[in-house]
């Protein structure tokens, strides 16, 4: 995609600093970490969302997230955004590795449902989707 | 894994409620949702972190979150945490695929580091650690 930053990334007309690549996917450091060692992993097919990747796209891109996670020495979360209202900027499927410290990485509110909709509707509904 | 809540969920020991079961995946409705359609999606090969997980299982379930996640009506976020203090509280490999609306979902404070280590230096220790 000509106006995707992580098109240009990937074609070398952007730099980056980048920690692993293969045919299917490209790791880089975040420019604004959220901690030491905050990798993005993105494929090299372009899609907004990670849903709409090929199977041999996502496939190859969860094995290269797995790779660099594993280089993380410390407990770390792995995070991808789908959407503006989900904290998704570039419109470009990318997950984070981020390394979790006491000081720094992911800080989220895990803010349970008071008033929920009934399972069993919920799951009707899921299942209906997926058919 | 004999104590393993998820592996007993597999298993059918404890019941759940299931939106979607394959071979190697399984996907349920987690029990205290933080939005409505807050599903946990799981291997059926239990190993702690997502990193240890064998490539044929961690690609059958990618391609499972995305199934989920293609069944989502609204932004949504995964979310995968390793170790405690990532906020992993069950010790077998999940995903969260978490429907994002104004009221519900993920909320997270995104702090961007103020003092950062050079990045040529975590490159080379990521690169150092993926040899």
């Amino acid at each position: 995609m000509d106006n995707c930053i992580f098109c240009k990334i990937i074609k070398k007309q952007i730099p980056c600093h980048c920690v692993y690549e293969d045919e299917h996917a490209l790791a880089f450091l975040d420019i604004n970490p959220i901690s030491d060692g905050h990798v993005v992993v993105i494929p090299k097919h372009h899609a907004e969302f990670m849903h709409e990747l090929p199977p041999a796209s996502i496939q190859a891109l969860i094995l290269a997230v797995q790779k660099v996670a594993a280089a993380c020495t410390t407990p770390y979360n792995i995070l991808n955004n789908n959407g503006e209202l989900a904290g998704q900027v570039v419109k470009h499927v990318h997950f984070h590795v981020i390394p979790k410290t006491d000081n720094s990485g992911l800080r989220g509110e895990w803010k349970v449902l008071q008033e929920k909709k009934d399972f069993k509707e919920v799951q009707a509904e899921i299942f209906q989707r997926l058919k």
